[in-house]
């Protein structure tokens, strides 16, 4: 039963850590208002509180000593984040009144809450579904407008709501196929063959929308790694330089990103494109270097696009080429050719001509990253569009006992087969929104969220 | 007129920066309700809320995209934090969105708060006097049982009760001395001149309690700098390994601190030691690391006590001492002897006996560091104590005053040079708590706060 926790009642710190003006702590479950109470003197008891309403007090040790004077927000049942009764306990921004806030809190029958749970919470009792408990955390991550409207549709239900359709409509289907079984010895038809194919084909083309959009979700959600690849001279770091003055938006540093050969990250039409200079690098055997040919390799192998720079005096880098083109695949490489301030390229061994120098082209070359790292597919804005492996997995898994069901029906095998690959493909749909789920796949959900969320 | 800027409504985060759960941005000032109902959609508008009312609803940018959901709390005028119409919006703890939310704010004729402007505001609305403003600070940037109880009793109010009731005194002196000067002409007494000494000296003697109270208070709220001093091998290592392991409570490392020759804080009765380890430092000639020697010796100097090491083997190192008598004042330091676990040591040398090994004398040890950072007068908990330096300069230019009052009374003056001798101290004191002030006293104590607070 995954309610037992629930019984439970738990605290966390909400905000960031550190010092600020304000900390929020969150307490939740059905002794919150009990505990606070007893360690809190205002002008009314918060038992006896509204719903939504903030209350002026003192919070004291539990031996009388004054902590802080603080604001508590009321939370009840079932208008709260978790569902719960919840008080969130705005404090002087100390972690020290922080921590020995907590502390007194602890010593009230309230455990520390794990990573997550909070929103585990709120998913328990169906405030919000699991594929929405995961962008919740996608939304806190957000760094770009791209990623944060992908996380707030999710958030809002619009992968939900597409993913439950679809459910229902196998459900639907199944149910039919299940009812002539019962009534077989009638011969009643509920539904025929062909018209059973026809709704599994109509749901597989659905899934196949949701599945091939995963690779534009997970450039919205995770950005674009693009690896700087070139000869010396061709005027990478000029580039780098110039995308330094000019960018529309250049995202500042993400504490505990290793920034060892990352020169830039710059936003194209609300798209992080994080550039991964491998300068110094030449695929040559006479480099002494073999750690940074190495790592430099290792940066072209794990980018999503490699950005191949020539210039227009040595011209296109047959070498380079054939050494990139064994490391990663060619549709990933965007060949671009520079100063062409200089002479004219020739043209059709490029895909976009630049001049780093004055400018010239770096419009297009945005534009041409844009694409490489989308597709030329569109996505409406309300798109329901896919950015968790474990979404892509379950649509897969989906697809793939569809699959097995439409060659069921091609072999004229009984309505059982169908209905048996129908209901695991129904099931890997659950999975999803949280229909069908298990302790494990909650676990391992949660334990990335931060602890007070 | 200070209170000109209070027209203008004003935005921060309030939270600290970084990723959690949620983040508090904080607007005040007249147009706070206008200027968010027209970036956010809920049940009712903000203008109509009553105070102290939680709301949920979504932020909307310029454009109409949802950029998050959020919680809004209403603060009216005069019950809010600034005196003014206040709001706090509760975000998702992303760095992006609180940037995205607050550029839409600032575009409804909001600007970005100054550090320190919700309070400044508070203080200047007479939410709280101006020591008590400076207390938020304190109380904030506490990170002991002792800061946080001083802090607390600075912004309780517990200083300016007892700079007020001085104030009033001399006031009321001053005020029987001038109505004098006015009846000059028909000789009237309303004040002997042996009364008027009698009450400035009173005055002198609570002055001079607040100003001893100054050493006091500084160590509560900013801790005591220990360097530890010793010959090679007495055990200063081993002292540090032992606290490290046995210490009450050990306060992990604060960001921005150097750490160069810290090598441990620990918490001794509420109050926080820092220890600098001096390790390697002899002070004699044939030293090479003449940078060595140079920080330590300013790690000597910088300290707030010296804890001289010896052990019983060697005895007590003359030379050291010596050295250290000339560089640091000898009340400062604390001589201990180690390894008293191997032999008795001369006790009429030594302050303290340890053993660093055995853990023996280290409670005597933290006993006499105690007496020695606070001296031996006693404050009870609930004593105005200083910790100010702005505060403790402003109680020695009072005194001073009245020291040359009293001097002119000796010299039997006329009645109009005491008065403005007290009129001086009296305008003194009124600094403290921002009776008198400037805009340059304003800005230099606010400017120290962070934004948001």
């Amino acid at each position: 039963m995954l309610l037992s926790q629930n019984e439970e009642t738990i605290v966390a710190l909400a905000t960031p850590g550190g010092i600020g003006a304000i900390s929020v702590i969150r307490v939740s479950g059905p002794e919150s208002f009990r505990a606070i109470d007893n360690i809190f003197s205002g002008k009314q008891k918060l038992v006896n509180s509204t719903t939504h309403t903030i209350h002026y007090g003192k919070i004291y040790s539990v031996d009388k000593e004054l902590v802080d004077d603080v604001l508590i927000s009321i939370f009840r049942s079932p208008n709260s984040y978790t569902g719960e009764d919840s008080v969130e306990i705005s404090t002087h921004g100390s972690p020290y009144i922080v921590q020995r806030i907590i502390e007194i809190i602890l010593s009230q029958n309230v455990r520390l809450a794990d990573p997550g749970e909070f929103t585990r919470r709120a998913f328990l009792n169906g405030r919000i579904d699991l594929a929405q408990a995961e962008a919740v955390a996608d939304v806190i991550n957000s760094n770009t407008e791209a990623s944060l409207r992908g996380a707030r549709n999710q958030l809002d239900g619009l992968l939900s709501q597409k993913v439950d359709s679809l459910r229902e409509k196998l459900i639907n289907t199944s149910s039919l196929i299940e009812l002539e079984l019962d009534f077989s010895e009638e011969d009643l038809e509920f539904l025929s063959y062909e018209e059973v194919e026809k709704r599994i084909k109509e749901i597989i083309q659905e899934l196949d929308f949701l599945i091939s959009s995963y690779s534009f979700g997970r450039v919205l959600k995770d950005g674009v790694n693009v690896a700087l690849v070139g000869e010396p001279n061709v005027g990478k770091s000029s580039l780098l330089n110039y995308l330094l003055k000019e960018a529309r938006a250049i995202v500042s540093e993400i504490p505990g990103t290793t920034r060892d050969i990352i020169r830039e990250e710059l936003v194209i039409d609300g798209i992080l494109f994080r550039l991964y200079d491998t300068a110094g690098l030449r695929f040559t055997e006479d480099l002494i270097e073999k750690e940074g040919v190495f790592r430099s390799k290792e940066a072209v192998r794990n980018a999503d696009l490699v950005l191949f720079m020539n210039d227009v005096i040595s011209g296109f880098s047959e070498n380079l080429w054939i050494e990139l083109k064994s490391i990663t695949d060619p549709e990933r490489i965007l060949k671009v050719v520079n100063k062409i301030d200089l002479r004219n390229p020739q043209k059709d061994l490029f895909d976009v001509g630049i001049s780093a120098k004055t400018g010239e082209g770096i419009e297009l070359l945005f534009q041409a990253l844009k694409t490489k790292a989308l597709g030329t597919k569109t996505y409406s804005e309300k798109s329901a569009v896919v950015s968790n492996i474990r979404h892509f997995n379950a649509l897969e898994n989906a697809k793939e006992n569809l699959t097995t069901a439409l060659s069921s029906i091609n072999q004229k095998l009984s309505g059982e087969f169908v209905s048996v690959d129908l209901r695991n493909a129904e099931s890997a749909l659950g999975e999803i929104i949280g229909k069908v789920t298990s302790e494990d796949i909650l676990n391992n959900i949660f334990s990335k969220f931060c602890i007070g969320k």
